[in-house]
Order: structure tokens, then C-alpha cells, then sequence
């Protein structure tokens, strides 16, 4: 629970054990708080860092746009306060496109990625669909019905209602009514709006992890079929039944495959 | 272009040619006009039947809340009126929904189906982003945004710019903006909400194709397989890299498929 | 039931019906005779063509190695015996890599074109996969389980143990033990070792139907998935639960797919 | 490098390291020497256990046909010889089964399973590939094309033309010339022949992963999806453009994934 200082914001993270450092990297709506289940399971053989980005959690909010090249500032600094050479970027969504570009312009500081549900470029269709986002955020239920039911896969929503039912009431009347939390998520989305790292991706040669769930409707599986195929290092698992939200669909294989791949050594493989 | 009438209500439609009938049932924002590029392609071995469903194009509007059901008798009306004992129902997303009710209450009018991004039923999940839709319907761009993006594949709406460009120009200044259709787009959402047909489809016997779309996020392939795992007298086909309005982004396949299947004599084929 | 003469060897052929001409071209181990069962629905509102190639059913045994190149001179000497300036071809597995050829040799001769199972070039593997074949023709029981379970989708094979032990019983009591047979399958085989077209497909302009089946482990789906990259008048379509032997195991899609494609005029489409 | 007597008959293994205790079941083609690029990895914080079945590697051979039943007390004998109450069982295809069998058998000796390239079923069109194996014992180039292709992805065994050259040298010149072990190969195989545990499946509450490879041709897709659908306590894996050999394809990928799965805590998670 500290907070360290970026360009006069306050920058809020928390770390836990010791091992390999493993940074976990929000999607837009999360905090640090969003990974309170997997802290205990992420810290027993690593070092576990979590962080909020601007605008997000206790980090200190905005008040103008930016566009995701500060956040990868925000993770250079918190690196650099915890004096770490090299770590485990571990990202979902916006998460993952931050460690994306935060790979491209510091590559030596990354030893693995872990990527899930990542997209190399804020396409036009996916640009609409945030417009769609912050054009509901007035009306709690709207941003709701916006912005959830489609991060999640159909079988997830509808087989898990009572979980569901319980976000709903959390969100529409704790979260999405909050005008600074709102206006907060307006800036992170459009944040993402010049996203492209595609030209640069044959230039990565970290060894990455590519996690694309067969039910991502918002960075459907072609984007990470792309990114495989321009990461040349890379290795790419597919989640059947899975949905954009694949680290609460399915907390166990997440966690799985960030320590498995994070953790296992090379395999010295003489063909 | 001719009215016949229904519970009061004027009802519209087109016939061209002649052959086995064939009824084009529209998606919820579409109308018989929405057809124009296909008429000549279906009506040269065929009669082309178009229909506007209550709300829909020069049908007349409903003031009241109601549900598919009432479609479907539209449905049957028409074909009494053409004195049809047998047609061949093709139907896209919401028309395809009418279809497969149409077929469980009517199935001895039905010669063979084709059902494009059809699901058996309304699940939370859709009705979810049925809510989103209609929560969205004061601003034409929050609809455009809302809507639009997801009925098509990424690769279709990034790629063909200038089309989507139009559709948006066009949708936001000139149809969005009208409250009566607005109003009518309400009560077609919510008329679907209770739409389920699952527990009935192992009693059709009708020869049906079903047509699956790879990236089609409202109503995904999941959907398609289930129907064809219900209906034992369908055969299933997967489009790749299409989207939900597969009938705009493979015109040439939409027709192929349906004339194929429609037209097709059954093959005697001896084991 | 016609032959015509080709550099000294006696070619056979059938021709049924009227209309736009479809040829439909042999895999390895058919003949005219396995189209028996889809004659009537063809020839219903088409001049369907039948020809055994080179080696293969009626037509004469060749007694030296060649190349697939002369199965598509047999085809272009076919096309000129009947008079054609133009046909639709339409090939399965061996059939569809001679229509492939003959559409890059002669293009303007045809005027679209239905691949089934077909790939642009016999790999290493797939070479290897051959020799399997080749080695085993002495002994039918062993030709029949290398070269007959593998073309058929599991599903189709383990449900239909009706059908596929009368084939085990004619095939190894009546085919795979005729010498002839096996010495014309080794050169059928060897003729398309050097199979590829891969760097001429990007020419090819022909609206052309790929149909690619999930369960397919001859000419598995990234084949297809290539093949529709490169063909840029192409359209791609997927049948699940269905292996190589398409025709078999999905006659009443197979036909409609192809009449379908071939019959349907061009759909004027306005963007 | 240790034995045990079992049934009059020497069975061979290995053990490395120390740590929650992993046992590696081989492929039917394997042994423990298969495993040697994978045993430092492997061994770093677990204790890794390899086994030679029956007519595998070291072990000794047999005389008379058998059935998977007795691989199952050979594997129970090697828990017991090493004192171990609890074990994580990591099988490819024919030791996938072993490791199926042995958990509906013996059900509280197993903390968790990794099952690769694995089927609940021996079906009728396995049985009959087996049959091709089993009828090309005599020609090492036939066993080899009948057998090592099909087991590799199409791109895998095209790309690696150097590995795969020297894996043809030294199969045909130095193992499947070798009569005792071309015997042994031929009672495996038929010992697999009444494998099915499809009705005991719904039984296990072993927390179970199960990876899926998209080009596996020898145990598709579809029979991975069946146990995943069968065993509650299974997550599903999917690894794209891979074949039947998984562990030759993607060491890296097959190492994490198994260590991440066996070595993580469970996700606590409060929905």
C-alpha cells in the first residue's frame, strides 16, 4: 500500500512476496482492488506488483486527455521506484496494450509477457465502440448494459446470474453513478484511441504469451491470431468458452498460465 | 407494393417473379427496402416475397407493447393472402427468430428454411444488450455507436470505410433522428425478450440450413450450433471472418446459400 | 457414356441434361460412377459433365509416371470435344488441384469454379502421406485402413458403421485387390507430388467457391484458409462435424452449395 | 535409473528433484529417453517421476496380448514402490488414457491431471488406423509414413524439414527395423483397442487440464471437447497450428502449461 510521486500525481501500488517480479496491469474499468483473489496464489513464489494507473483506483485522476503513452511513463517510474531491472509484464486489455508499448520503447526491462485479451491497434470499430461507452456514461444502467454484458462470454453471464445480478447492483448504483469514476473512464477510453503498435511488433523479441478467449467480443480472437503472427517469439493459447473478462471467467487457467509461462524455464530443446 | 390488412393495421409487402416462394424475413432495423440489391439475384428462378413487420418500413406502427408472437401471424396473414399453402422462410437474426417460431406453430406451411445469425432464444445476455440499445435511443450518434459497430465483423468495418461512413451519415441524419422509428425500434427489442423456441425444435422436421457467422458478437456461432444440435433435420455452414449483418458483407454467398439450399432437389442417396 | 480419343488413349465421359455446364472433377480413388447418386439433381437445370481422368475409372491406364499437368490437357481436350467456351468446374481433393492448374493454364475457359478439399500444393507431409498410401497396396486390408478411415470425419465413420463396413467389404474384396487398380492409384498418387500452384493463385480472377471441411486431415483447413487469401475473388465456407470426403458424408449441402454458386447471377451491390 | 519387479517383469523409471511429485506418461511411440529435454525444467521444483509402460524403452517386453488394464497396475506399482500417497498425472494420447483409466480406478492417488492429445475412446475409426500401424510393421518407410506424419501439424513437419529428416534417418534405420520393438509397438497399440472410460467420466472430481491441439489428427478437437464436456473438474485448453506431438512442438508452451496447472494454488474465488 504505497504510493510514489509522477509528474505531481500520486501513484498508488501494492507489492507482495518475493521471486520474479510479476506486474499485473488493470483493463480500463479495474484497480488494484480487482485482484484481491489472486494475490495470495500470485505472491507464494513471486514478487507481486500491483498498480493503478492514472485515473484509475487511488491513483490520482486527470483532468485533461492523454493518450497511453503516459501510462507506460507511470509503469517506467514504478519500476524504477522498486529498483527493478527487468520484470513480468502481465496484461489484460488495456492492460496489455500498455505492456505492448511499454515493450516497444523498454525492452530491456521486460523479461516475459503474459497477454491477455490484448489488441495491437485501437481499430475504427473498436473506436466506435468506445464512443458507444462514453456517450451512455449519464445513465448507470446504460453504461452498464453497454459496457458488461459484452465483456463477458454468453455462457458466463447467463449460467453465473447471481454474480452477475451483484454487479450489477454494485456498479450501476456504487460505480457508474460516481461523475469523477465516469469522467475518469471517459479519458481512459479514449486514451486508447491512437493505440498501434503493429509496425512494431516484429521488432519484440521478449518471450510473450498470447491468451485469446473464444468469446472476446471486444478484442475478438483475429486480433491475437496478429499478434502471434507479428510477435515471432511468441506462443498463443486459445480459451474455448471464454469472454473478454477471462481472469473472473476463469480465475484457476489465468493464473495457471501467467506462473506457468512466467515461471518455467527455457526448454533446451536440441532438434 | 401492396397493403393487405392485419388486426387493423395496414400491412406491406412486394412479390416478384415466379417459382417456389421464397419470404425474405428482415433483421429488427431493416425493411423490404433494405432488399433492393437482391431482388433481381432472387426472383429470376424464384417468387420473391419481401414483408415490413408491424414497425417495420411502410407497415404501420404499433402504440403498444407486444411480442414475436403477433409476427408471426402477420407472417401467416401473408401467406394466406397469397393464397400460399407452402413457402420457403429465409430469415436473418430477429426475421429468423419469427421463422423458427413460425415453424413451430405453422410447420406444415414451411418447405425448407434458411436461418441466418439466428438463436433460439433470448438469453439475459441478449436482453442485456437489447437494454443498452434502447437506453441509447435520445442520441442518434449513442444508437449508431451502440448498435452498428457490433452487427459487424472488425474486418469488414475497418476495411470498408467508405460504406460505413455513409451507413453513418445517413443513419444518424435521417433515421436515428426519427422518434417514431425510435419508439418502433423499442418495441421490436423488447418484443424478442421473451422469445425462446429451445425446448420445441426437436419437433421440427423441416430440411434447414443454418448459417453460422465467425464473428458475429450478437448472436454467436454457440447459438447456431445449438440449433443444429436441436433441429436434426438441419445441416450447419460457418462463414469465417463474417459478422452478424452477413447478408451486407457476403451478398454473393447470402444468395448462393439460399437459392442452393431453396432450390435444391433432395439427393436420393442410397447407403 | 462417350469416349473421345487423347494422345492415343480412350477418355470417358457423360454428359446429362442442359444449362450452364458444370464438370464435376474426380478425387484420387473415384470415377463417373460415384456421382451416381447427385446425376439427377445436377442435370436438373444443368449440362452436367462426368469424366474419368487419365488412370481412373472407364477411361484408359496409362503405364508410365506422369504429372497431373496431363490430366489438365484431358480436361482442356474434354471442354473442346463438347464445345465449350466455358464451364463451371467444380473438384474435389485431386479434382479440385486440376481445376486449380487448368484455371491458371486456362483461364478465360472457365467460368467459376467450387473447390472442395483441395489444396494449392502437396506438401512434404502431405507427400509423405502418399507414400503411406503407396507402400501398403498389397495388402487391401492395409491399404484400406491407411488411405479410407483418415478421408472420413470420425463422427461420419463411427455413426454410420452400417455404410463404411459394406465399403470395407466391397473396397477390399473387389478394388484393392485388383492389380490394375493399385498400379493406376501409385501413379495417380506420384502425379501430384509436385502439385503447386501457390505463387500463380494471386492471378487467377475466376469467381471461385472454397469450401473447407473442420474435420478434413487430408487437406486440413489452413490449406483452404490459404487458398482464400490468395484468390481474391474467392469466398470461403466452413462445414462442421465434416471430413474429407465431403460429397458422402453432406450430399444434400454439397449439391446446394454448388448449384448454388454456380447458378446464382452476380448481386449488383451499391456501396 | 531404478527398476521394479511387477508381475514377474522389470519396469523401468527415473525420478529427479524434489517437490510435489509429477509422473510423466509416455505416447506409445515413447520412453523415458523421449523426456530428456524436459527433465531439468521439469525437475527444478518438483520431484519429476518418468515410467516406462510395459513393451516401452527399458521396461520389459511381453509375450502375449494385454490390454491398457494392466498399464494401470504398473503405474499403481510405481506410486507404491516410491511410497507415494498423492501424485499430479501428466499423460500425451496413450498415457493421457492410462492416466483417465487410472484416475476412474484409483481415484484418490491423483492431486491433478494434465491431459495432452488425449480421447475417452478408442472409437471404431481409431481402432482402424491402428490397424494401418500394425499391418505396415514390416517396412520401416511404410511404418514411418503411416505413422509420423499424421502425428505432426502439416506446418510443423513442412517447416522443420531438417528435424524431421533426422527423425526419418534414425526411426527407419535404427528403431522400426528392430523386430522386438516393432512387436512391442503392435501389442500397444491393440492393448488400446477396448479403451473407453466415457460412462466413468462424469465420476472424476480430480481438478483435471485438458489441452486441446487444433492439427491433432490422430485425437481431434471434437474428442477433447467431449472431455472436457464429461469431467466438471476440467478447464480446456486450446493450442492453435499444433499437432499430436504437442510436447515436440511446443516444449516451452507444454512445460508451463503442466507446471503452471500442477504447482498453482487454487484461486479462491468468492463470487
Amino acid at each position: 500500500m504505497s504510493y510514489f510521486e509522477f509528474m505531481g500525481k500520486q501513484i498508488y501500488y501494492e507489492t507482495y512476496g518475493q521471486g520474479k517480479p510479476i506486474v499485473l496491469l488493470n483493463g480500463i474499468m479495474m484497480s488494484t482492488l480487482s485482484w484481491k483473489p489472486f494475490i495470495e496464489v500470485f505472491s507464494k513464489e513471486n514478487q507481486l506488483i500491483l498498480l493503478d494507473f492514472l485515473d484509475q483506483g487511488r491513483s490520482d485522476k486527470m483532468d485533461t486527455a492523454y493518450t497511453q503513452d503516459i501510462q507506460i511513463e507511470v509503469l517506467k517510474a514504478l519500476l524504477d521506484e522498486l529498483k527493478l531491472n527487468k520484470a513480468n509484464l502481465v496484461g489484460i486489455s488495456y492492460g496489455g496494450e500498455v505492456a505492448l508499448e511499454f515493450a516497444v520503447k523498454y525492452e530491456k526491462y521486460v523479461d516475459r509477457m503474459v497477454l491477455f485479451n490484448t489488441t495491437a491497434k485501437t481499430s475504427p470499430w473498436l473506436k466506435d465502440i468506445g464512443v458507444a461507452w462514453n456517450r451512455s456514461v449519464n445513465d448507470p444502467l446504460d453504461y452498464y448494459c453497454t459496457t458488461i454484458p459484452v465483456i463477458y462470454s454468453p455462457k458466463f453471464y447467463n449460467d453465473k446470474s447471481e454474480w452477475m445480478d451483484n454487479r450489477k447492483t454494485l456498479l450501476t448504483e456504487k460505480v457508474f453513478n460516481q461523475k469523477p469514476f465516469m469522467e475518469a473512464m471517459i479519458r481512459l477510453t479514449e486514451s486508447a484511441d491512437n493505440h498501434d503498435v503493429t509496425e512494431k511488433l516484429p521488432n519484440i523479441k521478449i518471450p510473450t504469451l498470447i491468451v485469446s478467449c473464444e468469446n472476446d467480443y471486444i478484442t475478438p480472437m483475429p486480433e491475437q491470431r496478429k499478434l502471434h503472427e507479428l510477435i515471432s517469439t511468441s506462443e498463443l493459447v486459445v480459451l474455448p468458452g471464454t469472454g473478454h473478462a477471462s481472469m473472473y471467467e476463469k480465475p484457476l487457467l489465468f493464473s495457471s498460465l501467467v506462473l506457468g509461462f512466467v515461471n518455467c524455464q527455457s526448454v533446451e530443446f536440441i532438434v
